[in-house]
């Protein structure tokens, strides 16, 4: 045993020469496919079946294994390899695109200096960043003075919000639980991110006590139904606490009415939180910040960066208009060990008091270094070329109106939906038929596994059950790549081309 | 703004080789600290007070800035500086102590690439490895079958077994919520970690339901206390549902008996889970196996290769042996634009309806790699031998026994507890009163500041107040470092070089 270890101990600073072979391997072309020369050579994934790609790489960890440098680049190689390109500029499949390489700088660092946001003493840099990245954004949201926590995700996110705003509203919950409480209950749109489903059944409020509120034709949250929601919900013997409204949904980019919320959530004295994690981008444009008006009459809102401006996952901002320290007296326990406040340096520095996590991933310095080395502006253009873009792209889909239709004429933020009509189904308005449309429903997911096959464009796709609606593409622009028009013409060209060759 | 935004698109390909300088910084000698033969001449971290660090780096964000690579590339060369070199053989205030090289090459790739881990459309290969990760600790804990998740820490891993063992009981919770319901309480000791507390908050079950289980010198929950406990609560009205052994504390580095406590949890009908974050290390080592017996008996069990191992942050892995699908049906939603069931490969592949998360960092492959290019075996070994050390310098703390007190004579793991005693101090046995001893709880945070100033050592200090105990050192093994004999000596010499300075 000694005689391994050993081993293992003088092997150290070589193994540290992996570090160098996959920084040449992310150098190679083949890695990112960020470079707009390369994407027709480029396939996104070379996909396989899982079985085969089973087969095809050398999955099994075993107990005994003693891979050499060179056998563990060639895994890695082999990893990338089948990976999916989310940098390759015709990955449209989610709601982030290509990384900006600042963030991927930023997010190497991190991963080096391998610290943990809960203390300053083990974090002094990085909780400093912190502090910055959340009175910037405060300020950008119109915040007079602002709290908040970078968290793991859109969803955790989302929960910090309304635990916050039942911590604000029954305190007791934090020592006696809700049993035997009146339900509380939440309000949020048909068109609203799952994760405040899963915020129900986590935080022990359940699914019947999150209401979904209609939406309108564009998506958007319906005023008087969220009003009529609200009585019907007190009229049961619910206790209404909180209403979030969306900045950017999931499917169509629409944005709530975050005033007209604010004015109801006043009148019921309900928590306003904004689910941000799309549409947070647009206050950093002048064009488009109108689009989140009302923000700062919210007590909460969650942004991920990670979507559309490029930052790695995972990059999500919780932020409260709430001072006086909720958001700690809200999540801290009495932990000695870690938060001693016998230290000799000021502790309210140390965030982790704020954090329903211990040791939390320091997600806020890719953020920061992309802000320092373009500054925010930059973003928000980009944000305007991106959404400029997504006009664009319904401009072009109109004027191929034989074979597109848009499920919305005009889309507020960068989201596209639209279907593809394959030749075989061309006809004349009146025969299309509920038969037609049914039939049209099922377009989309063979092109999408044509696409996925051929490798050379990847676009998500979705039904819309609140409205009724069928299969359809949802393309996403993000702030990188930052196309030209000729790339959208491949994507039409690209699915007409797939599109007509599919079995229906 | 076009040409703006033209300028960013025709700078891209130039900005990615701020890659290559940050990976030059990260080749830099003075970046990890990882060499041995460094370690004398290098500082764990410069320390500066908040108010001074705000002043020397430039941190603020602004609209319009533009950096140079150059200037960024200062900016990152001060971050690294001015930051905790948690992989210096000399920092040992957490639970983690250096990287392991294949660790941060795979966790650097994951970056790269940026992938989530919902759909294997989106992860093929990383999916894969989830799965095969799980599969293989699932065996390891001595499951038939396991099912299990990637989760951000080991605060949200705990939470999972927490919502699962309500899901398992009392399904209803997922629709209607806890309102009106029998109080469900849990149960953990008064050594385990704060994030039963936390998530007895966020789950809305409340800090009084997280019922404290006392436990005896050693810091193991005491069994017949557990009894107790749970008739207590029943005769309070509560209905008890979920017991956590702790295998690790964090403080202690106790094991709670599992075997005992699983006989107490089938006695009740309890779900019993075991926070293993800290000593799930010990799967791997079969002189250490037995710390953890009893863990195929658990329901669920959470195990954090960032701690020990030398995975970097965030690494957090949550099993259970349940079948059924139980974790995907407590936590699964109907998101029909992600987890569209028309694809064209096996959905069951598809991690995301398993998650609390809908985006989720790929945090497997980092772990997958160190497993690949060592073995698990080796790990194990690392394991012993960090245990090894502990017990190493337990008996050069006893061979200094006029300095130095230990807490716990034998120590269960790879902590190890202890008072330094200042020159100052040292008294005949008689002479320590009580206030003696009050004052000898003043000593560790004040070495601690020193060391902090000289960055020549830096190891955590703690209470425990549950055993009426003041702060004493807590030195943590982990697997790297893989320290020598000479490394405890220059920890205890360099304890007493700060320690009879400082004013008492």
């Amino acid at each position: 045993m000694a005689a391994a270890v050993d081993e293992v101990r003088d092997g150290l600073m070589e193994d540290w020469n992996i570090l160098e072979n996959v920084f040449k391997l992310l150098q190679r072309e083949d890695t990112f496919c960020a470079d707009p020369q390369q994407w027709d050579k480029q396939k996104i994934v070379p996909f396989l079946q899982p079985e085969k790609l089973k087969e095809l790489i050398n999955l099994k960890v075993r107990e005994t294994e003693k891979c050499t440098l060179a056998e563990i680049e060639a895994l890695c190689q082999q990893v990338i390899h089948y990976s999916v390109k989310t940098s390759h500029g015709r990955f449209h499949n989610q709601l982030f695109g290509q990384l900006d390489p600042f963030g991927l700088a930023g997010a190497v660092i991190t991963e080096a200096m391998n610290g943990s946001s809960y203390t300053y003493e083990i974090a002094p840099v990085f909780s400093l960043i912190e502090t910055e990245i959340i009175s910037t954004v405060s300020k950008l949201a119109g915040y007079k003075e602002g709290d908040g926590i970078f968290a793991p995700g859109g969803s955790t996110s989302n929960m910090y919000g309304i635990v916050l705003a039942r911590y604000k509203i029954a305190p007791e919950v934090k020592t006696s639980g809700m049993f035997g409480m009146q339900p509380l209950v939440l309000f949020t749109s048909d068109q609203s991110h799952y994760s405040f489903m899963k915020a129900a059944n986590w935080l022990g409020l359940g699914s019947d006590n999150c209401v979904s509120v209609k939406t309108n034709q564009l998506g958007q949250m319906q005023m008087d139904d969220l009003e009529a929601k609200i009585l019907e919900a007190k009229a049961r013997g619910g206790r209404p606490f909180f209403v979030n409204c969306t900045a950017g949904t999931t499917v169509l980019g629409a944005f709530d009415d975050i005033n007209g919320a604010a004015d109801v959530a006043e009148r019921h004295g309900l928590w306003l939180h904004v689910d941000a994690c799309l549409g947070g981008a647009s206050l950093l444009s002048h064009k488009h910040r109108s689009l989140i008006a009302g923000l700062e009459r919210a007590n909460s809102f969650a942004w991920n960066p990670h979507k559309t401006l490029g930052a790695p996952m995972q990059c999500s901002l919780f932020l409260t208009r709430e001072t006086g320290r909720l958001l700690e007296r809200c999540n801290s326990t009495e932990a000695h060990y870690l938060f001693q406040q016998d230290k000799f340096y000021d502790v309210s520095y140390d965030t982790g008091n704020k954090s329903v996590q211990c040791g939390r991933k320091i997600d806020a310095f890719k953020f920061w270094l992309m802000l320092k080395a373009r500054g925010y502006g930059k973003y928000g253009l980009l944000v305007d070329h991106a959404i400029g873009m997504s006009r664009l792209l319904e401009d072009k889909i109109r004027k191929r109106s034989d074979r597109y239709r848009l499920v919305l004429q005009k889309h507020e933020y960068s989201n596209v939906c639209f279907w593809f009509i394959p030749k075989a189904m061309r006809v004349s308005s009146k025969e299309e038929t509920p038969e037609w449309w049914e039939r049209l429903y099922t377009v989309a997911p063979k092109i999408k596994e044509q696409m996925t096959h051929n490798g050379t464009l990847m676009i998500g796709y979705s039904p819309l059950k609140a409205h009724n609606l069928g299969n359809f593409f949802r393309m996403v622009l993000t702030c990188f790549p930052i196309l030209k028009s000729e790339e959208l013409d491949f994507i039409l060209d690209e699915i007409e081309r797939l599109g007509d060759k599919i079995d229906l």
